[in-house]
């Protein structure tokens, strides 16, 4: 672990309260950022940037210490916990989403700690694109990778700066409907390839159950998801999927092609586990072991 | 060619009238025996086994026989031919059915011309399953490999006998869906190997746009589809997809985990080359090459 790179993440910390097929929750630990440090720490350092209200529960804060958590970034200010309530019925496919509160999240404003504005990798989850470019401008040194996400609210509110954000990362990854809304093109293939010409080098379609494609230039790869035969509840397989992602790059401490290919297999692994329990409880727990014994199984039903 | 085994198709032989965002096409040239045939003759011999009415216009008689397809076995009823009208919109991964004419289809009982009796390779395209049963009562020698797809109409009113196929086919090729209602599993890994469950060795969940699923007792697979970037008409994909997978077992003349995940790449091929248009008119302008070298695209776009 300490010769990986270490890799920061920007995005939400929230309270969830989640009902599918396998019951309901309430003030589950949840967010952008609590998905993807969960995921990305087996790997890589990592270094969180995000906002808690007065609310949130001191065992959480202790939670990512104890995992190795950087967690200096993580503001706490005057007011509630931004709270998402959703809901998830039938292939549990789409979660409909019943409440948003976004409380203190509502006027965040990131401020990186002075010792974060020269980590190599960083995700910007998804924010207002004033938000992520502000984290970009905060950079002392230019990253090795950044990469952002976003969703069809800032897609359709705030497509400039969204643009400006797409122009300056080097990777995006979205999911299907995202990457449908953000290009106007209906077939994926297209609408991958549209991405890239929005400015990323690299633009990943993540297909929830049915894996992520990658774009680049030059290449296509295609990955299917891990068959996870009992999924409990899917929120924040997507972020568990960057994390695990990033991380994974950033224990490589270098971009290829190769290293991206494998990365997406760690991704999909986070993101399997992620789906496994309700908030971050499965990968909470994981060993290194289950971790890497996943990848193998995947590298194995790829291969011919 | 000719040192490939024969493979068998016993299934429909259509006209249909095809609406898509591309058009709108009367009286093409389809029905899944059509559909597997032109895909697997690339690969093996061909012998299908059919009926058609006797509007069924020559031309098409006759372009099966220049493709070096043997129709022998297509049966000229009096009445009309099956007709099936449909419509796809959206994203077109569904198609809804406007209207469907059974015609001579309905009241069909195959017969298997005597040399087609000891065929190693046999596809029981969607049909009622008495009819799936009559057609492995009249092989002579038990086949090598024998799969069968079948729709939910069958798995909803002739489940007894749906089963018996099952308990006697080597294989079965679902789509999702089907799959999900033949298990009543909504999980596809679940329902995957509930399908083993009722007697087939081999397992095979088609995802359309987003790929097959191979399951057997031991292995799983995952094979995303051929990203194409123009689908013109979806009618005939999963019919395409048998047709390339079992062509691709015959040639092979034998059925391991590593031949089946080849052929399984080849049935994604085929299945690509004909949603690039209406009909059969891409599959019947193929060359060898071009076949080759998108399987060896898939190839690459699995590897890590």
């Amino acid at each position: 672990m300490s010769s990986s790179h270490p890799v920061l993440v920007v995005g939400s910390v929230a309270l969830d309260t989640v009902e599918t097929p396998f019951g309901r929750r309430e003030e589950l630990l949840g967010g952008s950022a609590t998905f993807f440090a969960y995921a990305a720490t087996p790997f890589a350092p990592v270094r969180l940037v995000s906002v808690v209200g007065r609310d949130f529960p001191a065992e959480h804060e202790e939670r990512l210490s104890q995992l190795g958590i950087d967690a200096r970034g993580l503001e706490r200010a005057d007011g509630e916990t931004f709270r998402w309530t959703g809901r998830y019925e039938g292939d549990m496919n789409v979660a409909e989403t019943l409440d948003t509160k976004l409380n203190v999240l509502g006027t965040f404003d990131p401020k990186l700690p002075a010792d974060y504005r020269t980590t190599p990798f960083v995700f910007l989850a998804n924010a207002h694109p004033a938000n992520q470019l502000s984290v970009m401008d905060q950079m002392e040194t230019r990253p090795a990778f950044t990469v952002c996400d976003t969703m069809n609210y800032w897609i359709e509110q705030e497509l400039d700066g969204l643009r400006e954000v797409l122009r300056r990362v080097d990777g995006v990854v979205l999911n299907d409907e995202e990457a449908r809304r953000l290009t106007g093109e209906r077939n994926l293939i297209r609408a991958g390839r549209a991405m890239l010409d929005l400015g990323p080098k690299v633009a990943i379609v993540k297909k929830g159950e049915h894996g992520a494609f990658l774009f680049s230039m030059l290449d296509f790869f295609a990955l299917p998801a891990y068959p996870v035969d009992s999924v409990i509840d899917p929120t924040g397989a997507g972020d568990s999927f960057a994390g695990g992602l990033m991380g994974s790059l950033a224990r490589a401490g270098r971009v290829t092609l190769a290293r991206l290919k494998r990365a997406m297999i760690d991704g999909t692994v986070m993101a399997s586990f992620a789906v496994e329990s309700f908030s971050v409880e499965r990968l909470a727990s994981l060993g290194e072991g289950e971790i890497r014994s996943r990848h193998e199984e995947i590298v194995q039903f790829l291969s011919l």
